[in-house]
């Protein structure tokens, strides 16, 4: 698996950085809470680092961000690369001609959304979001992507909860996470 | 009023990378659209420098950011001036202890969520978010950010439409903004 090496001393500390919040928001569902990791500077940078680190030479010209909390994550990861920022949003939200993909969660179904023309057929993408649950989201924000002729390279995320086994979802493309979580 | 020097070739660019939508979301609204400015990754950039270049000497702590869109321009200004990132989010997305301020918006009513403890009393604070319209979201955030005890040093939007004068209920606290909008 795709994992960042564990024994990089800013990876332990983003850990600890991540709180758990139980029956949230269902309950049985251990939510993993990354707002906590925000109030901490470094943590955050780090966070934003070990991304740049990995994707600043893959020539990425687009990186599409989940609403919401990808839109924390990806922008940074962007600006850092160059790259262009698409964000993938919850339907009625994007002005203007979209594409849509329904999905379902894990708690759920919903649809994400996408400007018609955002991407170029052939561009190079990167999907960002807080977390790999089922892998619902991720493989929708794909077909995205594909539909409209990119090539998805990987799907970042903060946190992957293994156990969900999201990892088969997507498609045989690569999945990139900082901390796993059960 | 406080926006940036309009000489500056930064910003002309900026402003022509915003795009507008008319009838978007409601009938009569001309929707200002970022995510065009997003796909631009040097506007995207010059964006973000523009207001680190403000703020970074400012002794600002904590940025909030507006869900959704201030969740894209807050997070890359806290990691350039070392501050945390706080999420004001719509109800019900924030898990654990919540304080909530409900507002008037151009097209309807809403309400804004912050965590319990993420400002610490006597805290230099800024707002993002992408565009200014009636004020009422910036002002139902600097209502949170008051009540948690932080001071509101500014608030800082890239968008302003002047004629529905948000400025003027801002508590008179400062607005900066990159373009203006009629």
């Amino acid at each position: 698996m795709s994992a960042c090496n564990g024994d990089d001393p800013r990876l332990r500390h983003i850990k600890t950085t991540i709180g758990v919040v139980p029956n949230f928001p269902k309950p049985g569902i251990m939510f993993q809470d990354i707002t906590t990791l925000l109030l901490d500077p470094k943590a955050f940078k780090d966070t934003i680092d070990l991304f740049v680190e990995r994707y600043k030479s893959k020539n990425i010209s687009v990186v599409a961000g989940i609403e919401a909390r990808g839109f924390i994550f990806g922008p940074p990861i962007a600006l850092a690369i160059g790259a262009k920022f698409v964000p993938l949003r919850k339907p009625r939200k994007l002005p203007g001609q979209v594409i849509s993909e329904e999905y379902e969660l894990e708690y759920g179904r919903d649809c994400l959304e996408m400007h018609v023309g955002a991407v170029k057929p052939g561009e190079h993408a990167l999907v960002v979001d807080d977390l790999v649950a089922t892998g619902g989201t991720l493989c929708a924000a794909m077909n995205l992507l594909e539909r409209a002729g990119a090539e998805v390279v990987e799907c970042a995320c903060v946190i992957e909860l293994p156990d969900l086994k999201g990892r088969e979802r997507l498609k045989g493309k690569p999945l990139y996470i900082l901390v796993e979580a059960h």
